[in-house]
């Protein structure tokens, strides 16, 4: 029987494939982190848009489904003063898009909400105790990172380039995702400011991290089938992320128009935009991406762009449209199948096993 | 002895290695096409900065040193329709460097210069017989392409998306570079316009044009290594293109200010940038690029923008600076080794062969 060229990660996590399912806040409840569980990969939760009884609620799901480690994700972002200016002049750069969809341009919307890791997710960790905790934005203070670190938990965070990879090993990460160019949602860049320029695509990153770091590295961005995942051991990975294939299961909880776009040839064409949160995150291109351009200056700080547009999208979503709201993919959506989670997970493992002993070729 | 697992690109070319030495205008003359020819991958010369008869001199020094079959690379744009106001803008906006450097804002500035494919390159295909010609910017006019045909040369290109790689396969290229956003110098980019926003990462379109076209795929960027070698075959590409690795040779005529960058962290950060020649090309950062940003709209359309910057050059090389001078690279240039071309070709095609066999985990 073939085995996995690297067992580093699977040891380290105490999982028998090598395949971690992107934590993907918004449709990635515990339903999806139980099929891949249950199927021998890392299941993940992202927090950042649950307050803490849910992520109670959600986890002891998962516990009671499956008995198996658990990924809890956070942001760890710096929560933003508030520019009302900036604001305002971002309402009245949607305003058309409110006057069309018949709203009040004037009328309140929602302050756009992610949470960062805080006391109390900290006190959620030091209770529920998962058995790996990923972080996305660097990590967060030194005094919380330790009360994760006393639970016993495996930390981890995304790095978007080489700097990055050897800031989140210097202060002990115990393995680091190398988050590509072409992944889809939030570009996890922490130490480059607001320049996107010299992000890294996954083919160039994950063997220079390698190089760079002692501990395990995850590739992420761009795997949605086994070829990835043996390339991905090929250029020194010991395990993959991997997220929009997951969100064409039937464990996801995709809202329709976003899961008619990832089925259509529409999903051919992603961008980095900031328009959604404040924040570069890759999603396919869609109206207010195209008529405004993916990337504007204009939008409120993380994560408050996404406020004024929660009404636009509460207009438009019922009615099938995906004009106004994230339609996060990566590079490789097109290449994603639907089947279940679970499925999917072990025809990945199989099949990239296959590749690597060569009868797959 | 282990095989490649695909050889459909050792025969279509006739080489024994599937490693194309990547055309590079500038430090790229024979001397490199030689050396990787010798030991048995596909040499190149890109002709785009080169006139009809240096050409013809470059090949014959080619054919004197070594039997093997040779690429003769050209581009293919639309010449672009002068605008002197935008260039007297462009003018404007570099004069501080003028003055800074001690040259007369008005001092006359040569014509950037970059020759597509013509009926003079063209009857020089027909006259020298290059095994491969390999075309950057789509094809040439069907009817110059029907005479390269006639020659009886493979005739490929690159693709950066997947809609490219489809429009190159109906106009029957006999095999595709799929070209990643990772890859230095010009990016191929012909069906998008001047959006590069949705461009895509080698680790997801290679195996998306490997789906979407019959003949063979060649991966290029973000390869500097067996490691990347091994990957570019487990996404189910049949060979691979190198560039920047080839720089670090002896045989590349590399300016000094571009090869000590190459060598320094300095090549950690690189971003496509328009201001050299009007079309997004990768390079390293450099003072030019962080001061006016990367891509600007208003530098001249192609290969116009570079003309201006000719004295920028010609008066701060010599003093080693690189700070108004491309200095192309690739995303993987921190993985070049500086060794002879030949012994890279050969040490790259041993180490991916004994990757891929299991040997070299």
């Amino acid at each position: 029987m073939p085995s996995w060229p690297d067992e580093r990660i699977l040891e380290l996590f105490g999982i028998a494939l090598p395949i971690l399912q992107a934590p993907m806040a918004g449709p990635n409840l515990h339903e999806l982190a139980v099929a891949v569980a249950q199927a021998g990969g890392l299941g993940s939760l992202p927090c950042a848009l649950l307050n803490v009884e849910t992520v109670r609620e959600q986890v002891a799901l998962f516990r009671q489904q499956v008995s198996a480690p658990l990924n809890l994700n956070f942001f760890c972002h710096q929560s933003p003063v508030p520019d009302p200016a900036r604001e305002a002049a971002w309402r009245a750069r949607l305003a058309p898009y409110y006057v069309e969809l018949g709203l009040d341009p004037a009328m309140p919307a929602p302050a756009g909400t992610r949470a960062p890791f805080d006391d109390a997710f900290c006190r959620v960790v030091e209770d529920l105790r998962p058995e790996v905790v990923s972080f996305h934005f660097g990590l967060p203070a030194p005094a919380l990172l330790a009360h994760v670190r006393a639970t016993g938990a495996k930390i981890i965070s995304s790095a978007t380039t080489v700097a990055e990879a050897r800031w989140l090993a210097e202060r002990g990460c115990d393995a680091i995702i190398a988050q590509g160019f072409e992944a889809g949602g939030h570009r996890g860049v922490f130490l480059q400011g607001e320049d996107i320029s010299t992000q890294v695509g996954t083919f160039a990153l994950v063997p220079q991290v390698v190089d760079a770091v002692e501990v395990p590295v995850i590739a992420a961005g761009g795997i949605a089938d086994a070829r990835g995942i043996a390339a991905a051991f090929a250029l020194g990975a010991a395990a993959v992320q991997i997220g929009t294939a997951y969100l064409f299961c039937p464990e996801s909880r995709v809202p329709a128009p976003h899961r008619a776009a990832l089925g259509s040839l529409q999903a051919e064409d992603t961008a980095l935009t900031n328009l959604f949160t404040g924040r570069p995150a890759r999603g396919i291109v869609n109206r207010l991406m195209r008529e405004q351009g993916p990337l504007s200056a204009q939008a409120p700080a993380f994560p408050l762009a996404g406020g004024a547009l929660a009404p636009l999208r509460a207009a438009s979503e019922p009615r099938g449209s995906g004009d106004f709201m994230s339609l996060w993919a990566g590079q490789a959506a097109r290449l994603g199948r639907p089947m279940p989670a679970g499925e999917l997970t072990r025809r990945l493992a199989a099949e990239a096993l296959a590749r690597m002993s060569g009868s797959g070729r």
